[in-house]
């Protein structure tokens, strides 16, 4: 017998696993999660590896094994995996009857073509990936609900996408017009693996722009707006500073508004969105604004023309970009309150 | 009679000031730099204002005095002064016959109404704003050779007109489509004024967008791209970092290049100029190159299709933004090397 | 009636007072706190103020009036305020029945004298310092149950006092040896009045000392060690990040200790204390595992010699070194869980 | 036939190569100095590992070999590489006649024994450690400017002992009591391996101690200062910035001394020294000030006891730590002006 309350985390090591580790050490709906990470070296609890969680309660820390998981009655499993591993771990645990939470990039699309162009892995089949929900609660709830299996999205795509849908479901978007997202990241972004272009002297009064034309997010923002490739500029730029990410998305308006307008339009898409906060013009989000919380922030500036509009989109890369989206989307799954374990 | 390596620098209290009496100091042609502050405060040289700056040479640091200024038989004054006292000074001194080099805003622009719309200050006279040369050394080197004033360009300005001006003057910008600059400048760039935006706790972990289609470098870019208003749009950002500029451009071509035809458009543009680099594709400019530098580093990338263009263009704020530039035009001025000065 | 659930806050537009709002709006005893600032400008919640807390809950904002909080019925006030403003305002407040826990530094002496020679400004009155009581949990627990003025430590002082005085009460402190404090902080420690030392470029890729012999905790750290002032030697240095402190103590032992002797001398003094963490050695401290937590962790480096002991201690100065422990405090005032809204 | 202008550089991909090989571009004694590594990957100059380099002239890069080198007719070799490979061939080169100076710690002791203890390898031959020797120009110039092996000091030894030395010289230490050198680094220091603790994640708003009484730098400060170990306590933390270090030093002084009298010792011992900056009492020295630059910045503050003195001593550690030193010992090594080729 399965319980939903009790959780499951594989993979604990990076900067997500550790975020996703202390929000779901305090959920109040959650009880007991055991922690999974290839190789233990002989700690038995989560402390050991993170010196600034002791005092935080248990969190026991076991070699990873499908057959522990599926004998521990965890009903529900998170997976802060590389792809690769999520591919082969997501359908062993869905067809034990688990439900998965999987944040790596492994399910994120239908199509098998889409994931083996941008990943250069080999894709999950192609069941799974139709199986797969893609896990943004303010677009997707119902679904989120009855899933089996969530592909918590890309940190970088939950800040564009956000930002874009409100207009590109109003049709608003002047036809033919590029609509360019210019992304900032900070460095835990890129993750945990020591790199060379990620050591502090390298990033530390540094700003650059990396991968242009060729994040892996694109075909999640492509999915999820409606935009055709040609249409879209997606780039993405390396801040000095540990988390948060701020978008500034330029669209060209099909008639003219005004801020007023514009605001609703943000306003009436998420009304009722506990997490979506929107900036009543002419104040923007910053990236602090949303710091160690699930928050998006979006917020717009109109040029006089009424048609050149920039938007503002920032988030927690590690909350709601990935570790706290996936506790939003199991709150959904289970129809807990969707704020439980993230305030 | 005054003496062209004989320098005034009034304005020595703030971030350009002093990177202004750093190179002044070095710089082989110039001899005994003497720098005008509004109030001494008893202090008789540089260093007791700037420790780092002790045991650089004799640096004299006087009470400014437009007379003083004219019985001292410089022939050259740097002003590194607010726009409205740049305003007063400059003629002034012109008048007497010392050629100016002003770092402020006062004299970019031809018209008086440009410059009151943007400034909200009284312009300076018109004879004076036609009087007045914009010196972008790279484009305007023979009318900086005979000026008596140089309006130095904007740290912005700079970044985005030297990136833009190679495709607008080969003619390449698709007819009516928008050009989008999205700049990121460290902190020095917003002077040294205690302003509680600035404070380091507000700065430090945090990125922002700020002045969105009212930052006071536009008129500059559109003036010396060419572009109209409503085909630009320029928004600045505020990085964590002390000093460093970053654009990222995108502009939409006219028909279907490649890589190799985009980096010769370039190449050719600046070839024999000493301060621009050109990156090979796929090379990016990054900060920290041209940190402490005066160059001003180039780089793009193009999509598949040929028409999506990404400009990436990196410069000091505080060099070939403001003081490197101005010595780069006193050199251009008096027929001295280029470089002297700068390396 | 007052009610000690019925909070009122005074002064939040510093960072402390902000850190304040944040834990009492989640504190699960605390109902509908309100919160006074000297001029609210039109404001009416705190979320116009501080972006950052849109979506946390109602918090209305007053101006201050103690008259007002007086008919609030509130039971306890929080006093964010300067030095003088507290001294003013704090026995105003107790006499009219509300405890206070004042976070300035006006009631942390006995001596009216001390506080004169350190602080420079006029003493509260001798008998409200002899009713305040030092708020350090840790040490004095009986004594904040029943206070009626909590004067809450200073953030050094808290991290200085919190590793010597399990050394102290064991008198292992060899005799007539001096004991260093090297203490560093963030830059939030010195408040967010904008000051020029204290812009992002003046604290960015730099670090120094300041206040040698002269910082206004050293009173504290004498009267809570029983240091007598020439054995003391307590220096605070300037670290580019925004918050956290880190202590390096010095201390001579007067015999041939072992690590894990010391190691036991501290678990067994922090027994049963819930926001100290002692490090087994030879792990240490750093300033991120207490970032943005009520901790303060202790750990140490002995010398193969026995007696040259090096003591670590860390904690976030806007937490354990204010806001934090003024909620700690309030929870034994009355009777709550000591961990209550510090989770 | 060897030409002292002639300069070799070999290992130039770390941080202390990358400023060595920026300062030797600009000696205008050295000529067409060439760097060596031990894999070239097929880049032919300089500025294709470092694109920072471009428009710096020529610097052929070569695949390193004695031979090379040797007949290279280079008269001058900088070793920037690892220990171990220093210890090979440093003394292949001098043996050929070419003058080293060894960035490494390979021949910073005169015994074996000491290097094998705290570096834990194979210690280079006796002779020569007795034939290298120690590269504090300050202390050493007579010995510098005959010697054919140079060991250049490490940055934190550096940074001590010319803030000891003084008062070790003149006998004003206290008998018996301890030294406490509490020295801050930035991350540079550490090296250009990747390294998981030095991921920008991990430095960026953290500070923390690291080696405490194991730091290799202990056996030069012990050497060059005449203190016995037991009277030492030197540690080590990692400060959030690219470079730069302070060190805050404590010491008892012997007897009853004014502020006056320290300064003068100081001023004294430095007369005529271009590289050291004492400064005058109360100012204090910042990591800042001396950026980017080789000065070893001192200072002090005296508590009004007249025994307890504090001493901050600060300087880049890529400069008058590493390369700035390495390159100043050549100038005393040719008899050329101390400052050619630093200014």
């Amino acid at each position: 017998m399965t319980n939903p309350r009790q959780v499951a985390v594989v993979g604990v090591t990076g900067y997500t696993g550790f975020e996703l580790a202390r929000l779901l050490l305090r959920h109040p709906e959650v009880r007991n999660p055991v922690f999974y990470v290839r190789e233990t070296n002989g700690a038995k609890c989560l402390a050991e590896l993170f010196p600034q969680l002791r005092g935080l309660g248990e969190a026991p820390l076991r070699t990873l094994s499908l057959d522990a998981i599926k004998q521990s009655g965890a009903g529900t499993a998170f997976l802060a995996t590389p792809h690769e591993a999520s591919a082969e771990i997501a359908p062993a645990l869905v067809e034990a009857g688990i439900r998965v939470v999987d944040l790596s990039g492994a399910f994120r699309f239908r199509s098998a073509e889409t994931f083996q162009s941008w990943y250069k892995l080999p894709a999950p089949r192609a069941n799974w990936l139709g199986e797969a929900i893609y896990g943004l609660p303010e677009l997707y709830a119902a679904e989120i609900a009855k899933a089996r299996l969530i592909a918590n999205p890309g940190c970088y795509a939950t800040s564009v996408v956000l930002a874009l849908r409100p207009l590109s479901e109003a049709n608003w978007i002047a036809e033919g017009s590029r609509v360019i997202c210019d992304c900032k990241s900070g460095a835990s972004g890129a993750g945990k693996e020591p790199r060379r272009d990620l050591q502090f002297v390298e990033v530390d009064e540094n700003f650059k722009a990396y991968n242009l034309f060729s994040h892996r997010h694109t075909p999640e923002i492509l999915d999820h707006t409606g935009l055709p490739e040609n249409r879209l500029i997606f780039s993405t730029h390396l801040l000095p500073l540990a988390r948060g990410i701020l978008s500034t998305i330029y669209v060209h308006l099909n008639r003219d508004m005004n801020a007023s307008e514009v605001e609703s339009c943000f306003r009436e898409f998420y009304s009722g969105k506990r997490w979506v906060r929107v900036f009543p013009s002419p104040n923007l989000p910053q990236i602090q604004f949303s710091l160690h919380t699930n928050y998006c922030d979006l917020g717009f500036c109109l040029a006089e023309d009424g048609r050149r509009l920039v938007l503002i989109s920032c988030l927690d890369n590690l909350l709601k970009g990935a570790a706290g989206q996936a506790v939003q989307n199991m709150n959904l799954m289970y129809g807990w309150n969707e704020e439980e374990g993230l305030q």
